[in-house]
């Protein structure tokens, strides 16, 4: 499909690609402007039809929309504006450079203008930078047949008809009537009469986070927004939440693994943000490793007699690390998706306690076994005469390590979500180098009691 | 608000309770119940509306609806029954014991009986398995008149009437008319004129990730399942669409992190399920860190002239591993979100290697000043007379172990893509493990070259 509309656009055949793009969705036309030389795209724009137009403008990513804008007249540049809902029009300014700007704002009447003004103010993290400001309000006094006839007027240019916002003079928001509740009652009901009252809503200065969660929770799909004097003053929708939601799933991941979260897609950012994000956290856990380093120099002297040793340490911190990232990251997952809080934290280290003893009991098993067997009798990996002791340096180490990584490891995230750290960045890398630190602290005791050096 | 209410139940204030429920949402409802004592549950349940107990229901977990199964009578029980989607049922079903399965399954008629059975038929991570079959379905000779006659008629008992489907008498899928288009248009147009017909639709066992991929990328709202004979049999709502796009995250957070993924809720999970899920991982990591300690077990005899260079392991064990699951997480996550596949694969070797190349020569200045300055003047850890030396066995170690794991913790993810594997479990623990070996034998040969021993 891609090929043939390529040669297509190289043999110049505009009339068929039309044809062609037109039964297309917009994500699936965008993805074609990505791949068609940049020289063809503002032509290619221009044979799309009007509204589908502006729908493949908004999926675009914003080099692509500003080399459009940039190519547009400003007749054009108006109609694409026009068609777009306020969300996208603000999120697409937002990424755009100041003389890109001036120009979308000098195309939009001075309503719509203070209204993109308005929502640019809004904080990144904010419902109010979500939300887009079409939707359909009613009046408690209006007749279904009224609301039909106000929806056929104001729906075209609304994000969503399904549901409708039921206000009084001062904006206040009354209740809520979706279009299924219109259909089922009779023409000449009253509004407020069939009404729910029971919204559920959030502020504009509210965590997009906490908006989408709304989402999850109530099956919703669309969400008024108020603000501070509990003024209707827009709406979110679902595809905005969805999108949210894997933003906000995306960062957490990132942060689990030592990254600073980035904005944009993979291919989308530098190779010098790319590396932005990635340093801080190499170097503060590359640093806090001396502690690691410092542990073993000060066994130094009694190392060179126990060389055996050494060969386990990576196993040993291998297995405290993973089991403590197990838990951490269960525990920052089931935080963010709102099953774990402050007050189950006892009720977590339990569990994480007995988990800890099973898995522990079970490793240092099968670790003995492969010590007693493989290392020490096919390997000779061990000091003579003193087997045994060794294996049981190894093991208690094991037994330890694992137990402290499960209670590190689960109660870290929901320390630092009290204090109003991220849990998210109380994952694996930082647990890891907690545990060991304690890992070899562990296992140079035992050495030193079980092996009396 | 809830001590309020648990202190009704203890009262006996069923009336008051009643009003007090009735004005909340199912999921806060449902929540209540969790916390309330499971004698009472059985009579709250009875006082809430006939519908509002059923999406209440809906909302327990599986513990709490068998509870309350078994309290029922069958009069009961069929009404909850009656009053839920095909979806929802299904859902339930799959959680109970046959005992209670059969009891429901006789409280249906034939015709929903024989639906259930089919739904349950449709593999776990299928798009069948999370369909629902109430859907509005039109003819196109009908006018936007009769479609708004048959909404009323069966729109009651539709999990979304906001699309509605155009079949022909084989039930094949013809177009699709949203609820807005029929709004929009006069009373006496035709459905076949103004339904779409450029149909995003997905068969019954296409994985549900794919399906939940297409809500994100079109904004939808519900998505027509067809079968194999492109038949229409049912759809899926955005709602459930949500659940799948956590499911996978969650599911892909814990392959992350070596756990394998759980079905339930963190304390909805026993302890012993949670050991199942968690030391599969850590057995496999456990046994295969044997490969370090052979490494180190063979450069024993060595070690104790140089245990100085010991104290560095962890160091750079720990920065090989945490860049490498840096990559490795980027682009396991960027590949479930079809940012990138495996024709990219050079693409993204390209944008490791740079981004390496400065994390690498970051790290090593800074580590080689740290070296200088606090190992060797301040805490004398080298060895006298080969300082520099010393320190230039850790710096080239560090770069190419920095160098090396990014290059695997990039690739390694789309291999096992293209070969089938599940990218997610090539994630930091897999890929520290690897990366610590390739490490400690970078680090011996430069010891060895460097060092001449």
């Amino acid at each position: 499909m891609d090929e043939n509309i390529l040669k297509l656009i190289e043999e110049r055949k505009f009339s068929v690609l039309k044809t062609l793009l037109s039964e297309m969705q917009p994500p699936d036309i965008a993805a074609i402007f990505e791949d068609a030389p940049e020289k063809d795209i503002p032509i290619m724009f221009r044979i799309l039809p009007k509204e589908l137009a502006a729908e493949v403008f908004v999926e675009m990513d914003s080099d692509m929309q500003q080399l459009l804008i940039e190519a547009f007249s400003d007749k054009e540049l108006h109609d694409v504006i026009d068609e777009l809902f306020m969300d996208d029009t603000v999120d697409i300014i937002d990424e755009m450079p100041a003389t890109v700007t001036k120009r979308i704002l000098q195309q939009t009447d001075s309503k719509t203008r203070r209204m993109i003004n308005q929502l640019l103010a809004y904080p990144d993290d904010s419902a109010g930078s979500i939300m887009t400001t079409e939707y359909i309000d009613l009046k408690k006094s209006m007749t279904v047949e009224d609301a039909f006839d106000r929806i056929r007027k104001i729906g075209i240019d609304s994000e969503t008809i399904y549901s409708c916002y039921v206000t009084d003079a001062g904006r206040h928001l009354l209740g809520i009537v979706s279009v299924k509740d219109l259909l089922l009652n009779a023409k000449s009901e009253i509004i407020g009469n069939i009404m729910d009252e029971n919204i559920i809503f959030a502020n504009t200065l509210d965590d997009k986070e906490l908006v989408a969660g709304l989402f999850e929770k109530y099956d919703i799909l669309a969400l008024p927004i108020v603000d501070k004097e509990s003024r209707l003053v827009g709406i979110v929708t679902v595809d905005d939440a969805i999108d949210v939601m894997q933003e906000e799933a995306t960062e957490d991941i990132e942060k689990m693994a030592a990254i600073l979260p980035s904005e944009h897609s993979y291919f989308k950012t530098s190779v010098f943000d790319t590396y932005k994000a990635r340093i801080p956290w190499l170097m503060l856990l590359m640093i806090s490793a001396t502690f690691t380093g410092a542990i073993i120099a000060g066994f130094e002297d009694k190392l060179s007699e126990l060389v055996a040793l050494v060969a386990f340490i990576p196993m040993l911190m291998d297995t405290g690390g993973n089991s403590g990232s197990q838990a951490s990251v269960t525990v920052i997952r089931a935080i963010s998706m709102g099953d774990i809080e402050f007050k189950d934290i006892l009720r977590v280290l339990w569990k994480e306690i007995r988990v800890a003893f099973f898995c522990a009991t079970t490793l240092v098993s099968v670790n003995f076994i492969k010590l007693f067997f493989v290392d020490n009798l096919l390997m000779h990996n061990f000091d003579k005469g003193q087997v045994i002791l060794e294996i049981c340096v190894v093991s208690v180490t094991l037994f330890c390590a694992i137990l402290v990584a499960k209670i590190i490891g689960c109660s870290l995230p929901i320390l630092a979500k009290k204090i109003g750290f991220d849990p998210a960045v109380m994952a694996s890398p930082l647990i890891t180098t907690i545990v060991d630190a304690v890992s070899l602290i562990i296992y140079f005791t035992a050495a030193r009691i079980i092996l009396r050096i």
